[in-house]
């Protein structure tokens, strides 16, 4: 199986902004612990990030060749009706990651408007969210 | 006369995805129907899309030789402020256009925050919602 | 084809009233021109205004035998919920038509509780604004 | 000078009505100490009651040869954005008058949709509200 | 005993508009069974419908020599003040009866402005609801 | 046919608690005269009281040879989410009964969760609502 | 008959601050006028101003010897609970004023905290409604 | 390790109620799984159901002895403050589960009462949920 | 005189829960004082504490012997109408106590369904404030 | 010890004013009973009361060498954020008193901006609430 | 140049209350640096501090003879319509400061209906806010 | 010191769009006077503009050798939770500058979503807005 994660805005520089919050491993060692983990398993992943909004709807509508998608958008779950369109629009399932627990922070953080058009949500898992997420298509 | 033609976040894929809403004719036949239809009348038109907000504003706030845009913002209409104020430093007059009936689906879709500062609203006529505005403005 | 083109409350006035928001053709300037432009195409039109909601709703809810209606509601669209159901009851295609840009206006008017059971919605175009819904049946 | 006094839904039966609420003057004995008050200072008026919106708006909307409008709208008030835009239509300064204090009763009754489009509002005097109004003309 | 039966708005239409909502009885149908259903018990009842919402309030407010009225409103429900008014006007008990089951439509439907002033609300049952409402007087 | 008949919280002291709202019959006789009903056109019902959300759930939800449900869920109305989520859960038809007339009381007492996933809602009778909503069944 | 007129806060400078709104008459004039009306009709009044809202409450609270009063609050309308305590207080009749029309302007200024514990409400009519307010007294 | 395994409201008829929903699997098929599942890798599991609040509450917060608790709270979780009181008491961290994407069904469910004090969230993956909630325990 | 102490959900655990929120002592300390208060003055209580919303109910709707009740509900306020509607059942007066300031918290908890039908509302003395509410019936 | 009990707007007529809400002892009456309970105990007390808001922050804000203050401040607790601010620049605790329910009033006066920063609050117990405020310091 | 530097309620205690959010300086201290700085480029300042909202609007209103005036409103910046109306009645402009960045604070503290008829705002620069607001003037 | 001056979207075409808004100066313009007025003070300046969100968060959370960053978001401040993530994330202080009076235009520009995570807001001061910022930092 064939799976994308995508990291939205900010996430390049997770591990070295408020640690506290987002701990420290940063995205590239999060991301080869991903990749580590499917391919033990005879899996692949590919990984995407960008700060741009535009750049992160046109990556996941024009998904076509996954098995899955484990989408961490940053703060554009806040108000990017933009990315909860690209979502409807791929066929691919895609999967909301958030590393802190949303819940527990600011008010405007309780709110995605993305989760509506995602197959599920794990949130406040640290980089274990995406891990759990993956298993998740595994099962 | 000379039109733009702007399209949003999203519909580069219009005839793609969603067909059921937004139909099957792809934005290049979309957009060949109609400069066909302004050709045949001796007029012109520039087309443009980008899935970047940022781009979409920079685009509008600079057009300057156009008798008239128009303009499917996609999902952006819902919240791009920005959008907004780029509409509003343009002296070319805009139309909005959307192609399904957003008053019928998610309620988030209602309301457009960029009608306000725009001439004319067009909704729920699919492809041939692009041509009644550009007829308005042959008028 | 045949067309019901409704108009409600206070639309009679159209030409004298507030003239810098709905322009200076009266009703019967603008109902003239539609039927000339429909007849000729080959088409027909009935006209019906009405002041009067429970008028305008038995009109809309019995239409049997028209292609299509265009109805500019006047302000029984920010609340008429019986007009709305009107709507809903008869199988004929409704286009909903506004003169002025409700949305740049007083907030109440950014609101149509018609537009959801409407097939489309035009904004903003003056007397046009009849003239374009036409042509969306007609195409 | 000529006046116009307009009574919207349910006036007709003033004085039957909740009586603790509304008085017990009917609106003929109302309507003839307001005739009789004008006339003995050289004055006239017409009188008008309707129960159906859009005969009030189109009394409204059309009255040309009065020096003022009182218009005690009934219920209308509070939601008729219809007979706000009537009375947005006509050249001749209308005064709102509510016999009950809607401010001490139910909390819709507080808001009033037609105060913002009328020359002043007079609240909670009882039937001496209407010559309140007149005398204000008068002056 | 003799009691007045209302319908409101759009409800001429009944059997005819939306028959997976209002079921397939017309109007006639069902004042025809009502009007057997009280003769048998040797009650007598009066018929009016009317789509407008001044005609809906001249009716209620007037009447006088009835033991009960039963009052299914249409639309008017969710915003008629003035109907409201003309319940509190009579001093007859008004019953206010839906066909369909309001709370499980759309969100406005969930609303009666007119509830708070009847003595009771039957809702959901069908063409059933008013004789279910003429019961609880008869008992 | 079977029936269950379920009262909420508080309902065991109907009768004894605020008479002036509640009525002066005890549960006891209302359940009483439901049984003689039923029992005298043939008919079985099965009684329930609790003032335990959750054994009010565990009863609906399990529900399964009835011909139908009665329920007054006394306050639970008003937020028992889980009370709504357990009549979704049975397959036997729910009517919603209420003694008073909500909609004329406090402001929270105007909404009920639960009508949504109900077959009917009757409001305001008294103990006669019971009955009401029982004939509705043998309809 | 013995009047109290209260002005409050701001009110000292009528007829020089924005006086496209308030005119241009000062608090002076306007309070001789008045007392000319009165004293001309046999009748007296008390003049009193103030910036400051607890002056303005003592002042109201412990009105006894007057048939009533009128009462411009100025701003303090809007928040000043304390006012409307004040006015519960007294035993007084109170009939709140605007010069200006309240509910064309800010949204902030359509609502008064004070109107329901009043017995009367002018609003628009510029220092002709203290006038008013006195005469229904006088009526 | 030892965990404590909460199913609230309504979910001992998972399995059987809306099985489009929730699935087709039992609670007991569900506990088994996770059995099975803890014990191959040496760990335990106590499983604890109840529909009423107050008992999910107790065992909750009384809960000392385990490394984590994995909570499915059904429809408690939009309104019970005092289960998340409860979690709030334990010093065991609580995962919050949900089988059915709660975000894509009415809007009540798109709100839990309970996130902010949990440790993570875990939403729309059915029974699976479960075991990666415990998954992250184990990590 | 005899008065009934209630504590509601989660409060058993008070003096193990949160101790820098709700204080060391335990309940069994807290009742102890309290009894031994009131023995002291020869006055006796009856406490009682559930987590069961619907057991709360019943105790305190049917409370009948007592001279005062003092409740302090627990998280039960911020929602438990049907804990007020048990309130409003009963003859006796009920004071409210919460030991923590709940206007301090989260915003959730700074309103209470209850207070209305309560005499008096004491919050934010820890243990301090059953004894005040207990002092307040024996002046 | 020593105290400071601050009575804030209208509240020097307290026994003058509504005395069926706020009792018929006046401020005198309540203060003098309030200095024998203290100095009966060996404690101290000085008393302040102004209708003027920054009166009543320049107080408490300075308030230095008292071991509490007892604070009510009358409808300035609706709104007051100044007197908020006053409150928090104190170092002495204070405990907010109204003496009438609040919460069984209008609907404003549930809601009072002050009781954040107090140590606790006392509601709806007459004049007894300003002892049992004072007894809570003296415990 | 002439200025006028007002500081409203709980400024008089600036420096000696909650030094941790609005510094240790006390309001003589600023003061007579602001003064120092205007003097050293031959200007000139008048310094006003009042707690009493009526006071602020009276010499707001009636400042005639400044070139500017710099307002720190403490908490009055929350709700003071009245002071809103001074500012709008002087024709002097007037900047807002406040010492403490209000939006990162309590919600209430994030809205200022002020700020609307002020020319600028300064936020969250402790003393030095008020030498900013002086500098714009001078440029 | 080393600053750096950040401005948003639409704000490269200041001075050319709505002068009697933002001014007539270019941002090259301002740009220029702000890098004199840095130089002839010993500092030294980077300026950076985009219209793209995505870019302005790289720029600024990656902002790591400068004393402070001025940013004029443009409308981005109204909605981008991404901006106020790149602000919190950046170690170096942000203050928010807008050249035109947000609060005395549309509502929407009433709310930045960024001020909460910056150290002071400057609004109102057209282009001096950007040197008050910087001598902020200077001082």
């Amino acid at each position: 199986m064939k799976f994308l994660i995508v990291n939205g805005v900010n996430l390049a520089l997770t591990g070295l902004r408020e640690p506290e919050i987002y701990g420290t491993k940063t995205l590239d060692e999060i991301n080869g612990e991903l990749a580590a983990f499917l391919n033990s398993q005879g899996h692949q992943a590919e990984f995407f990030q960008s700060d741009i909004e535009g750049e992160l709807c046109a990556k996941i509508a024009r998904a076509r060749d996954f098995d899955g998608i484990v989408l961490n958008p940053g703060a554009y779950a806040h108000y990017s009706y933009a990315l909860r369109d690209a979502i409807a629009a791929t066929k691919v399932p895609v999967i909301e990651v958030h590393m802190s627990n949303l819940f527990s922070r600011e008010e405007f953080r309780a709110k995605s408007v993305l989760s509506a058009v995602c197959k599920g949500v794990v949130v406040g898992f640290g980089s274990l969210g995406y891990q759990l997420a993956l298993m998740s298509f595994l099962e």
